[in-house]
């Protein structure tokens, strides 16, 4: 495959995040954090004092500092590569920002067959920026892998469509059910541009890849089955010769876990709403299982975390005697910007104190 | 009981609401909308023009009228009262405001044990405008019912913690799993506000009533059975002897089905992501069913409502055959702001048109 030539993958097999996350025998628990890098680090806030969330996502040097930042106080076992839902539309050329207290506001939204027949293709160059920031990370990071990042094409189209960020999608939801038509071929469209925005990340040597369908909990199975998962799927699908794992994760996602599965992901995301024992029944065994302490956990005080961090290694060791390939800790949602970064270094020790399962 | 003992409850045992809630046959599908009355309604807007949100809330002819609006437009089963889940604790004397686009916004948070008993009790006087809008509806809406209303403590709990509207409840968590001592003494206080406050709308002849759990959705199981379930059982309790038909519901609350009909209600709200046939094994047989339309599939056009509508009809019907006592058809939560009031009242004609089950 001519496009996985570029670079040759690293070799870190004996990483605990790769090992769990490809059916191994980790040496130790691992554990990242969804938006490790971020508002939790007062040297983020410092980095980014006066520099625009979209600009530092295209600047090589800002990608590498900021996702490295967590990596350094927090002995992590995996990077995200720090990056934005909307990077890679913003990107192919469609006009929008991200307005701090707002999140993204796209200036024309999508509500037309026209507008969707309008929207652009992304070429790999148009990323290249991200690409030098992986470039940059690949030599900083040593043995600690790299997650690639992408939204699902449902996020995606969800703010697309809505404009910004949504509470109730129901621009978006009517699209889907008055029109399927042409919501299939504006899912069509985002799908292509994950892809292609995934491929250049993966073209540039990330160890495994996460797709982060954010909304996808506000949909009903039924919905999610019609008009989502065939897409979900074909990003799966077309990343899958790189061999490398491959993430699933949305919030809320209980009535959806085997759904999500069965778009591809070796690994599946899990909330703190579903134990990880309920969730390998609902996604079947054979995958792999990130999660799921609730970020407001780490507002509850040492003890009450060592309470949970236990329970939920105790529920992993379980999933994976009932079938799940491996355990990935994690949280349930990304680090809230108010969480104390010291209690989050401490939480990994935590994990990591824990002996493995026999 | 001398406290049921100063209305005489109407006779309205053949309005297909309280049929359907009490295990009856109504003679045709009964629907009411959550947030019916509100701002959906340009004669709401109208009225509400320079009036602010608890203004409104206390004073009786204003609510009457609110309540009475979407009677008059609609067609639709039941009247809600209209009122604010913060409604009785600015009556017991807690300092707070409803601030347009933002929502409750309390002066003091709630964060120590000294705060949780520095909080006043309710007194039933403390409510005498609600009581009176009460009487007025009782008099204008002649057989259709009208459904009281209330917060559960958890929600309560959750404005009083944080301070106003919250997206992750850290603050609230943090005490609950910090100090579970304090957490439910602070639960038992908002308990007796809440079951002051619904006895008060009993006592002055509301036909059923509903107890809302907004924010229950955020917790996980184990933790809604410690920590919540008790307490909003003990509403349920105290108030059972009234005999009226008592709903309870939360969003997002697929997990949480079968522990909120545990509560003790005798009809539970399901919201659009759970399937009826689905909620009825979780809440299981001897209860009534409430909704489940996507309050965003109203700006889906005609035809996807049409759809949507007869696959609900069709669900409630197998509920019932699967044991659940009726179906009281409603959305999965509350009508959206900008939905077209003319769709609302084409929906609920739709709905009465479908055939009963033979």
């Amino acid at each position: 495959m001519a496009s996985m030539s570029t670079h040759t993958r690293r070799s870190l097999a004996d990483a605990p995040f790769l090992a769990a996350a490809t059916g191994g025998t980790p040496h130790r628990r691992p554990v990242w954090f969804m938006r490790q890098a971020g508002r939790s680090l007062p040297e983020y806030r410092e980095l980014r004092a006066g520099i625009g969330m979209l600009e530092s996502c295209f600047d090589p040097e800002l990608v590498c500092e900021i996702t490295m930042q967590p990596i350094r106080r927090h002995d992590v076992d995996a990077a995200i590569l720090f990056s934005d839902i909307v990077v890679p539309l913003k990107a192919a050329g469609i006009d929008l920002d991200i307005v701090p207290g707002v999140g993204p506001v796209v200036a024309n939204p999508v509500r037309t067959l026209a507008d969707i027949r309008g929207l652009p293709r992304l070429r790999p160059e148009e990323v290249g920026a991200v690409v030098g920031g992986i470039e940059l990370l690949l030599d900083a990071l040593g043995k600690t892998p790299l997650i690639g990042f992408a939204g699902a094409p449902f996020t995606l189209a969800s703010y697309l469509v809505e404009g910004g960020p949504s509470k109730h999608h129901e621009r978006t939801k009517a699209m889907m059910l008055a029109d399927p038509a042409a919501w299939h071929e504006l899912m069509g469209v985002l799908t292509d541009i994950t892809i292609e925005f995934l491929r250049a990340q993966l073209n540039a040597g990330v160890d495994a890849m996460q797709l982060f369908d954010s909304w996808a909990g506000a949909l009903p199975l039924a919905q999610y089955r019609e008009y989502v998962l065939p897409h979900s799927e074909r990003v799966f699908a077309e990343l899958a010769a790189y061999g490398v794992p491959r993430i699933h994760f949305g919030v809320g996602t209980g009535e959806l876990l085997g759904a999500m599965g069965e778009a591809g992901a070796d690994i599946v995301g899990v909330d703190w709403r579903v134990p990880l024992t309920d969730a390998v029944r609902r996604v079947g065994p054979g995958k792999g299982l990130q999660g799921n302490l609730d970020p407001a956990v780490l507002f509850a005080g040492a003890s009450a975390i060592d309470a949970e961090v236990r329970r939920i290694a105790h529920e992993a060791d379980e999933a994976i005697a009932m079938g799940a390939t491996g355990h990935i800790f994690n949280l349930g949602h990304g680090v809230l910007p108010d969480t104390d970064p010291g209690v989050i270094t401490e939480t990994v020790a935590l994990i990591h104190s824990l002996a493995m399962p026999l």
